[in-house]
C-alpha cells in the first residue's frame, strides 16, 4: 500500500516508520513488526513499524535517517510499505548454528538481508554465536570477505600500488595509526587508512581521528585527498563499503564479541572495497588483549596471510606487545591529544612511539624506499624530525579539519576523577579490561571527551599516594558511574618486592 | 536526572521513552541507548531512548506500556532516568556460549535482566543459542525454572490437589485443550489451565481460546473461576507468574526456536507458579512435529518426570501422534470453530477427539475417578452427553464470554483462498511445516481470523480438482504473501499408489 510521506524527527536508535493504526490493520501490520519501505525508484529497506494515532491516516512519518540510508537524495512524496515475508537468511543461520559449512551463495543471503534490515539484533547474535561456537573455514571466509565487498561501493585507483596497516585492535588506547600513516604517507607512499569505531573498546582510530577531522568521507574525496597528500584516516562506515560490517557491528558492540571469521572479513572485505594491494595487519598480544597468547597469534596471523592470497592482497603481519594500553591516555579526545603532541614534539611515550614507527618500517621496507633492517631507523627519522607531524598537519587539513589545532584544544571530559595510590610498590599489571570497562562507563567511545589518563606503566615504582590514573566524563552521572566500575575492576596493581610470607 | 511526566501515544513495539536531545547530552545518552526509568516508589525497569526535539527539555513522554510494566496504578508526576551500567548477565550468557555449566545465582542474574529489560533481542537470543548448542543439565533446568517463577507471582490454593494438562506444541491445529480441559472440570477436577501464545506455531492455545472469551485474567480471578466452574484457560502472560518467559519468548519468535532448557523451564516454571500438584505433558511426535522420533519423545518425557520429582510436581507424559495437523483447521478463529462445534455435537475430527479424550481419560484414572483403562470410556461419554459443551459454555461464561456464542459467530478472515488436487489419488504427507508457514504469512497467530481449513487429512483419497485446503487472511496483502509461500511450500503431497517406473 502506497503512503503520503511526511519527514517527522523522531530517532528510535533503529530503522523505523510510523503509521497510524487503522492503516496498520488494514495491511496486517502490527506494532513491532517488520515491513519493507519502497520508492517509486525501486529503493527499498526493511523497517521496525511503530504505531501512534498522531500521524493521519494514508500518511507514513519518516525521519531523515530512514531517507539517508534508502539514499534517496529528496524527500519521496510517496513510498509503499508491504509486510515482510519470512527471513531467507534465519534458516541458513541456524544451520551454522548447528555446524554447517554454508555456500557462498548462503552467505550472499544473509548479508543481503543484513543490508535491507530484514533481519536485526536477534537473528544477527545468532549468526555470531555460530560462528563463534562452529567458525568458518578459508573458503568460506573468502565468500563472506567477497560478499560483504561486492554488497557495496569498490574503490577504484588511477594508480598503484595501494599500502594500508590495520590492527585487529584488542588493546585500549591504540591511537598507533594517527603517526604511523603521517610517516608513511611522508614518503610519497599511498596509504588511504580506513578504520571503523569502536566496537568494544573505548575508541576506535575513526574516533580518535574524528576530534581532529572530519572522518565522514566520500570515496571520490578519499581519491581526491590521497592524490593529493598521500595519506588519510577516514572511517570506513561514511563509504558505503562493505556495509552489512557497520550494521553488524552494532549488534557485536551490544554483545561485546568480535568472532574471529566477522574479524577476518570483516578487515579484508573493507580492504577489497578499498582496492588496497598491500596491507600491514598488527596483531597485538599479551595478557587481556584480544589475542593473549603468541601461538594464538601466529595462527590468526596464518589465516590472515591465506586470506590475502585467496583475495589477491599480499598481506603481513605484525605481532605486537598488547598486554596493557598503549601510551598513556584512553578515549577518542584523549588519544587524539597524546598523539598530536608526539608528532608535535618528536617524543611521545614509548609504547606508541615504539610501535608506531615499527609498523610504519615493515612499510618502507616492503615499498623499497628502505632497506631490509633500516625501515624503523628511518621512521623513527621522519617522526622526531617533524616531517611525519608536516604531513599529518597536510592530512588534517586535506580531511577538512583545522591544521593548526594544538592538543590542548580539544575538549575533554570536565567531570574527572583521580585515583592514587593506597600503597607503595611497583605497577605489576594493569589491566585492559578494566580499563575499557571503566573507559566505556564514563561515556566512550560516544562521549569524545570521556576516557582515562595513566599517570603509570607497567614496571613503574610509586609511592603511597601518588596518582595513578584519572577518570574524565562528560557528565556527572556517567562519572559516578565509571567510578563504580572502577572500584569494582581496580585496573592497576601494585605490589612490593615481597609478595607474601610463609611460615 | 528526575523528569517531569508526559503521556505520549507511541508505540515502538518495545519499552522505550522518549527525550529531549538536550536533556540526553547532559546525563550522556544517546539514541538507543538504555536506561533504567524509575519510579519514586523504587519501581524500575530498563527502557530504550528514543530521542526527539519535540519533546520540552525536562520532560519525559512514556506511553501507557511502559506505566503498564511497571506497574504503576496512576501516571507519577516525575521519574528518574539513570543510563544503565554494563550487563552482569551477559558474561553468564557468553561462558554458557562456550559450555560452562551455570550456577543457581548465575541463572537468577540472568532472569533478573530480562525481567528488568536491562538484556533485550541481542542478548537473550545468544542465550537461546547457547541453549542449543550446549544445553543444561537437570539441576541448571530446576534452577532456572525456580527462578524463573521465583521473578513472579506464585499462586496459593485453599484446596488440591490441582491439576493440569499442557502440550508442549509443535504440531499444528492443536486445540485440544479446549476439549481435554472441559471433560475433566466436569467431573470435578480442580484443572486451572495456562497457556502461552504462539511461538513458532499459528496459534497458541490462549490465541484460539481469545476468540471465546478473555484470557487476560488476574490471579485473583483464576482461583474465584477455578473454585465455582473448576476449570478455566487463560493465558499466563497475563498473571505476571515466571514473566521472564514471556519475554524470551518473544525473541524466540522472532528466531522461530526453542530451546529444550528453555522448552523445559518455561513450561515447569509456570507449573510451579499456578500451584499445580499433578500435571500430564503432552507431547506431540512425528515428522516435522517438534519432536519426530519417539526415542527423542521418550528422552524428552524422562527429563519432565525427573523434573518434576525435583520440583514436586507428579508429571506423567503421554506421547501422541503429531506427524500431521490435528484436527482440519489452523489459526486462533478457525481452531475455536472446530473445538466449540465438535462439543456442542458430541462429535469431530477423529484426530482431535480421540487426542483429547485419551488425555481426558489419563486425568480421570490418576484423580481415582476412572479404574486403570477405564478413563478414555468415561471421557468419551461426557464429550458426547454434552457434559463437556455445558462445562465449556460455565467456564467460557465464568471468564467473561458469551456461553451461546456459535462456532459460526466466530469472525474469520474475508480474503480466502481455495487451493485443489492437480491430480488423482491418495493424500500421502500433509506438511506441518509448511502449514505453520502458510497461516503465519496469512497472519496467524496475530490475526485472529487468519489460518488455513484443510478439506482433506493424510490417507483421503482424493480426485484432480477435488477442494485441498484454503487460506484464509485478513487483508489482501497478507493473502497474497500467504499465497506465495504456499506455491513454494506446497503442504499437502497426492500421490498414485504407483510412484514410479523402473527399467
Amino acid at each position: 500500500m502506497k503512503f503520503r510521506v511526511e519527514v517527522f524527527d523522531i530517532d528510535s536508535g533503529d530503522i523505523s516508520v510510523v503509521l497510524n493504526p487503522y492503516d496498520c490493520e488494514k495491511i496486517g501490520l502490527h506494532p513491532g513488526d517488520f515491513a519493507y519501505i519502497v520508492s517509486t525508484g525501486g529503493r527499498r529497506i526493511c523497517s521496525l513499524i511503530i504505531v501512534t494515532k498522531n500521524v493521519p491516516e494514508g500518511a507514513v512519518w519518516v525521519n531523515k535517517r530512514i531517507l539517508q540510508e534508502m539514499k534517496l537524495e529528496s524527500v519521496p512524496e510517496f513510498l509503499e510499505v508491504i509486510p515482510a515475508g519470512p527471513s531467507a537468511a534465519l534458516p541458513i543461520i541456524k544451520s551454522k548454528l548447528s555446524g554447517k559449512k554454508l555456500s557462498k551463495g548462503e552467505i550472499r543471503t544473509i548479508i543481503k538481508e543484513v543490508i535491507e534490515r530484514r533481519i536485526r539484533d536477534a537473528e544477527i547474535s545468532m549468526f555470531c554465536s555460530a560462528l563463534m561456537v562452529n567458525g568458518m573455514d578459508l573458503p568460506e571466509i573468502r565468500d563472506l570477505s567477497m560478499a560483504m565487498a561486492e554488497f557495496g561501493e569498490i574503490i577504484e585507483w588511477p594508480y598503484g600500488p595501494i599500502y594500508d596497516v590495520h590492527s585487529i585492535g584488542g588493546v585500549p588506547g591504540n591511537k598507533t595509526a594517527l603517526i604511523t600513516v603521517p610517516i608513511v604517507a611522508s614518503f610519497g607512499i599511498k596509504i588511504p587508512k580506513t578504520s571503523s569505531r569502536a566496537i568494544t573498546s573505548a575508541a576506535g582510530t575513526a574516533d580518535v581521528m574524528e576530534t581532529l577531522a572530519p572522518v565522514s568521507l566520500s570515496p571520490d574525496e578519499i581519491v581526491e585527498i590521497v592524490t593529493k597528500v598521500n595519506g588519510v584516516l577516514a572511517w570506513g562506515g561514511a563509504l558505503n563499503i562493505a556495509p552489512a560490517d557497520d550494521i553488524m557491528i552494532e549488534t557485536e558492540r551490544v554483545l561485546s564479541v568480535d568472532p574471529e571469521p566477522l574479524l577476518l572479513a570483516s578487515i579484508m572485505s573493507k580492504k577489497i572495497s578499498m582496492g588496497i594491494n598491500k596491507l600491514l595487519i598488527d596483531i597485538p598480544t599479551g595478557t587481556e588483549a584480544k589475542i593473549e597468547g603468541l601461538d594464538e597469534a601466529e595462527s590468526l596471523a596464518t589465516k590472515f596471510i591465506e586470506l590475502g592470497k585467496l583475495l589477491e592482497i599480499h598481506t603481513r603481519v605484525a605481532i605486537t606487545y598488547g598486554g596493557q594500553p598503549i601510551g598513556r591516555t584512553i578515549g577518542p579526545a584523549l588519544e587524539a591529544q597524546e598523539a598530536l603532541e608526539a608528532l608535535a614534539n618528536g617524543d611521545g611515550p614509548g609504547s606508541l612511539v615504539h610501535k608506531a614507527t615499527a609498523l610504519a618500517g615493515i612499510i618502507l621496507e616492503e615499498a623499497g624506499i628502505a632497506s631490509p633492517g633500516q625501515g624503523k631507523t628511518l621512521a623513527i627519522e621522519a617522526f622526531k624530525s617533524g616531517k611525519a607531524y608536516e604531513k599529518m598537519k597536510e592530512i588534517i587539513e586535506a580531511q577538512g579539519g583545522d591544521p593548526n589545532i594544538k592538543p590542548e584544544d580539544l575538549p575533554v571530559g570536565e567531570y574527572k576523577e583521580l585515583f592514587r595510590a593506597t600503597s607503595s610498590g611497583y605497577v605489576t599489571h594493569i589491566s585492559n579490561k578494566a580499563i575499557v570497562s571503566i573507559a566505556r562507563a564514563a561515556g566512550a567511545p560516544k562521549d569524545k571527551g570521556a576516557g582515562i589518563r595513566l599517570h603509570v606503566k607497567a614496571g613503574d615504582n610509586v609511592k603511597q599516594g601518588d596518582p595513578l590514573f584519572e577518570i574524565y566524563a562528560e557528565s556527572e552521572e556517567r562519572l559516578s558511574e565509571a567510578i563504580i566500575v572502577a572500584r569494582r575492576n581496580w585496573p592497576i596493581r601494585v605490589e612490593g618486592m615481597l609478595l607474601k610470607v610463609l611460615g
